[in-house]
């Protein structure tokens, strides 16, 4: 009905994160509505980055240059890594502008539901980054089961290399209002209360 | 800090929508995971729409040949024209399966409000296609103020054409609980209410 070439679109659009089957044609029809200040330029855009960017080799972050920009900055703090499960990851923690050095991206969490053991996820490449420069690794892996699972088997793996392994601290979200909360934060924040 | 290319990347696809600044991300990131899978095959698909796809000169369909493949189409009825606000009204239509003649896309509606007015409705060109083997134009425009507004004036400005001017009946929506329609729509359905 409505050409082979726009069905072809919806239906790649229709696989993004977040699209269905509707919102995809609603955004097909935006495209080809704004052909020249839209979609021609999203096609090269999409290009673009395809052409460009790759992972990183040293530490699995997206950028057109390899050794990623954040590995080559000599300004970021060479003795601190952060594990993150993906770059997604490694965005957010960049985007809140607290964490100075570098990063290491598993690239995925141990879940024993999905078949992904210890050795899909490459930690024999995370050790081998610990060359005696490295103090401490944080392992930012999200506060879910796979996610401590995940972080917890680092921490033992690594227990043998003479460097602090440290996660990120779990309690109230700020701005977040307790009301909202699981049970599991509120007690996670509590056990770790401060004094003022 | 995600280099110029998906940063670029990250702005048009904000632009679609639906999507906001960080489903934009999430998209983004997506596409780049998915290189070879989703991102080239989109990049393909986005610039075989933007070659291919042009406005038919007879109705404003979107279609890759010119007349659309619905003006050409002999086994369509030749004697009834619906007139739609865009090709997402001509698409739903056509899903409906219901009707079988030909369209007529506006290409807006008339908007006091947008300064939208007949002559940029270009309502000379519906006239121009009644040329005497027409009988009945169905005026499909949404029910909303604009809708009814642009579907009387058509009504009005078809009236020394001496063919049938129709519009889409209103009531309750097939599958349509009564509790949640509003009360505009429930007068309607009764107000046109059938004998069974």
């Amino acid at each position: 009905m409505v050409g082979p070439e726009i069905e072809r679109l919806m239906q790649l659009l229709s696989r993004l994160p977040g699209l269905g089957p509707r919102s995809a044609r609603r955004v097909a029809l935006h495209l080809v509505e704004k052909r020249e200040t839209l979609l021609l330029p999203l096609a090269k855009a999409l290009s673009a980055v395809g052409d460009s960017v790759k992972t990183c080799s040293v530490c699995g972050n997206f950028d057109s240059v390899d050794p990623c920009s954040i590995c080559a900055d000599p300004r970021r703090d060479q003795t601190i890594l952060c594990v993150v499960e993906g770059v997604g990851s490694l965005w957010a923690m960049e985007r809140a502008g607290v964490f100075s050095g570098r990063y290491h991206v598993l690239g995925g969490l141990l879940s024993a539901l999905d078949g992904i053991g210890p050795d899909d996820l490459g930690l024999g490449r995370l050790r081998a980054r610990l060359d005696g420069s490295i103090r401490e690794v944080v392992v930012a892996t999200p506060a879910t089961v796979e996610g401590q699972t995940t972080a917890h088997y680092i921490a033992d793996f690594l227990a043998d290399c003479g460097i602090t392994v440290s996660g990120l601290a779990h309690g109230v979200p700020v701005g977040g209002e307790l009301d909202y909360l699981d049970d599991g934060t509120i007690g996670a924040a509590l056990r770790a209360r401060r004094s003022f």
